[in-house]
């Protein structure tokens, strides 16, 4: 028995939001790394939509640190751009789990980057852990 | 008897970096929030100066967080500029410090900034308290 | 005649986002730098809401620069809050603006930080400017 | 006859900085956007020795983009850690660059990341442009 009560579609779940002026640089657009916080937005409404509260489970002892990050950056964003990031969960086991995103701009479509992370899930100590069932289940492809 | 065992002059510590092309924003100059992360940069080095390992303290149980922050932005900093932050402990007791801090461009001299923090010391639980007074000694003006 | 065509209320504009996990720091909750840019969030939807569109101001040759900012933070905020920005402008004339902000946990309605920012009309090169009535207009208080 | 001045190693360009406390985040180790700032100082860094002036480049009108990231990250780093970034030129040619990292903590040697950045030249309108060859020759593996 499963206490998952949401449905993550396979196609992903979007979330969308304005880029910051904070976020673009001297060439006018946006900086490589804020991507990746962003792909982290992505992954928290994952979660949120999956029915998983990511804050909890850290306080319960389990981190989910990333292991691996990769960004293709297609075309750039820009102050005020909404941009809706689909977040998609790859794969999953006990030990790993491994999202990929896709980026559009909300108001043309215009898809400006695709990324990928992997996860591990880590105790306080920083040690690898073996994600008990009931919360392994949540996050099944 | 004091365990201090390194001079900080009144008028403060001085450190020096680059400003980093992630600190610009699309006008070409740095982004306000980023000064202050100088401070911090500052706090930093006037603690190793003054002989306090910061992070140690931490783990002791020993908080330092920021309760107010001020800066007033005089002229642009850019990419690549070499920045000098001059730190200076403008007040201490067993609860509180302030910091102000004086930045200027290494090249020229110009002073782009000047600011000001206040701090509280704060156990892990997040309750104020109050230095022992060995600690205290280190925070004196 | 104004070409202002919608209503800002004294009392300000509000605007909720989530705290980033990218915005917390090693003491487990927010840093200090990152209100700076959540007073950014604030101020483009208090544009927004008097039907100003910054971006556009700005590609028109029109920016404005940070030249003071302060922030009290009096209580802290974690990953995964809600938190509502109040941003007022507190005063302006054709060279000036002051806005400020005032902070809060969605959900408990807990006072987290108030701040305020004073900014200069500059023109890309960096020269003070005095904004044209049309445009003054819309940063009337 | 090529206006390159100085000699960068085959092995790369190493240089040092200190973990900020800003770039911790709530489980107390570097957020996984900050290598990818940390990759550019080392770009920038490789510039600078092999006698270019990126700041300069950009005004006269070549912007390098980043078109492709990617970090492993394979030990946490910590506040106040002393990183080495060591950048290799990996491959160059007239439009694309290919830049590779590696990072290590200079107290014990100990390897925390790698990396890579691919990056194409834009002129300020975002039009991809081939490198003048006296220029091109500076970005040579």
């Amino acid at each position: 028995m499963t206490r998952k009560t949401h449905h993550v579609p396979a196609e992903g779940v979007e979330t969308t939001f304005r880029v910051r002026y904070a976020e673009t640089d001297g060439q006018g657009i946006v900086y490589s790394s804020h991507y990746l916080v962003w792909f982290e937005i992505g992954r928290t409404e994952w979660c949120r939509r999956a029915g998983i509260d990511y804050r909890k489970l850290e306080e319960e002892g389990y981190l989910l640190v990333v292991t691996e990050a990769t960004c293709r950056y297609l075309s750039p964003a820009r102050y005020d751009d909404e941009v809706v990031v689909r977040t998609r969960l790859a794969s999953g086991n006990r030990r790993q789990l491994q999202f990929d995103y896709d980026l559009r701009l909300l108001t043309t479509g215009k898809r400006i980057a695709t990324g990928a992370t992997t996860h591990l899930w880590l105790d306080r100590a920083g040690k690898p852990i073996v994600l008990p069932t009931e919360l392994r289940r949540l996050f099944e492809v």
